[in-house]
């Protein structure tokens, strides 16, 4: 385990490890290509293997190493919450959502390996998600898994994931009052990012009531800080950089934290998020800086 | 809890009484449309209830009451095999799968709601189903409820139903062998059919691992005798009958046991399997009898 994070350099080589980690983890757990249905398996692999920040991956490392889990028990739950993650950009990407033809730099699954496959990616990743944590022979606590379960589950469903992206579906073309567009954050990235945090947390064997809960209020405002950093580079950046379309907002007609507040409140937006998350770190010293650096990391990254 | 059901009538009376329940139990389940998202949670409700024959329930039921469970104990297993079900019946209704209009009668989920919003119900269902098994409260055993959850993720993943469909939709224009159609049947219906039968054995708190061997022969049999009759009756049958457009198969030039075996052998071989059904239960007395009149119901069925 990591003993203390001083400089952005060791953040970086950190968040280069954890990123190598969750690659060869969900390799691990992605059914290989030799078994059938063979298509079906190549597709998957594809869509989750190869690519992205992982942010969702290293905040589960970063609280479960905050919380004292062993790197192996946090394993599980974070590829878990990366493949509810790329199934969601898989069917996200499809013609009757945002119809895009490009992520992380490739192809999308859809333009790949064609729609009806697509679908059927994202239906396998999101079983596969609940069913690698219900195997997890790590992880002794039955209840403990449960709950693990059940926050993804949660975080997932209509009342999370699901939902949020229903209502961004049923508001495009309808301007959205600041806090409409915050409620629908919070649900359509924010529920899992802040269930990445705390199956981090769950990871461990000794649960600490009063970290679970600094985690929470940190996992709330970064998430949140996630997105309206999201809405800002897509209107800043290029295709390029982004790795995927730019400016998609503005050509679907959608209400952005850029097309509500403007740019610059945006990123004033931005740093307030970004002090509320550090501020639910105050009663912990050296332990949580991993969880620091990251948050500074979500909130100044460029892609 | 029924002590023997010796005739027709008595099994008809216990099916409408658990069709009755599981719509119940799934009404209580389905998230509210006074609550947020409104239109998807309502698009939920529209893909799950009113009716069915709510096959998987049954099974679940039958499986449980024969391994001494209680109802109460099964109805949210029984209800999450539902939300799979209709989960999948939602994407495969979707224009990039089937193009289907009509399911139970009414328009399909996209025709009333549009493809987005199908898309994301089927998304929604399928986490509601883990959810609502990780929750519940009726089943005491950590360990029993992650071995259902685990049976609930591999029978719906790609491995599983997933797995089925995309063997499917490569296979279009294809002739299939009998093994192959048999192979990718037994992973589209055949692994939820029996997840279904397991799950209610699961729900008791005195498992008995003959009687799951028993269910595990029994389902697989039925879960393939199933599939068998539905291409027969996709052959035979009209569309008013079947609440779903009949001749899809032909029309979408898909192998099915009709097609391969002939009308005549594929109804021998429904047969056959009815058959086998019956003899995994042959150790057992009157306690099986439900699952026995659920294996008629199933081979004989209309539509």
């Amino acid at each position: 385990m990591i003993e203390t994070i001083d400089n952005t350099k060791e953040f970086k080589t950190w968040s280069g490890d954890m990123q190598t980690r969750i690659e060869d983890v969900l390799n691990a757990h992605l059914p290989d290509t030799k078994i059938s249905p063979m298509r079906l398996h190549e597709a998957m692999r594809y869509s989750t293997l190869g690519g992205g920040k992982r942010v969702r991956a290293l905040l589960a490392y970063a609280t479960g190493e905050f919380c004292g889990a062993e790197q192996e028990k946090i394993d599980t739950p974070a590829a878990a919450v990366e493949m509810i993650h790329a199934y969601s950009l898989v069917h996200d990407d499809l013609p009757c959502m945002d119809d895009d033809d490009l992520r992380r730099g490739k192809p999308t699954t859809h333009k790949q390996y064609g729609d009806a496959m697509a679908l059927l990616v994202g239906d396998a990743l999101q079983s596969l998600a609940f069913q690698i944590i219900s195997q997890d022979k790590l992880i002794k606590n039955a209840t403990q898994k449960l709950q693990m379960l059940h926050i993804l589950a949660l975080a997932s469903g209509s009342r999370g994931m699901a939902g949020g992206q229903a209502i961004d579906i049923e508001s495009i073309g309808i301007p959205l009052t600041r806090a409409e567009l915050e409620h629908m954050h919070i649900q359509k990235t924010g529920a899992l990012i802040r269930a990445s945090a705390l199956l981090g947390a769950y990871s461990t064997d000794h649960l600490e009531q009063d970290k679970i809960e600094a985690i929470d209020h940190f996992a709330k405002s970064i998430g949140l800080a996630f997105q309206v950093v999201d809405d800002i580079l897509d209107s800043e950046a290029d295709t390029q950089t982004l790795g995927k379309t730019a400016g998609k907002d503005q050509l679907n007609n959608k209400s952005t934290y850029v097309t509500i507040l403007g740019l610059s409140a945006a990123k004033q937006l931005a740093s307030e998020l970004h002090a509320n998350a550090m501020a639910a770190l105050s009663f912990y010293g050296q332990e949580a800086d991993l969880l620091r650096y990251l948050a500074n990391f979500i909130t100044h990254r460029s892609s």
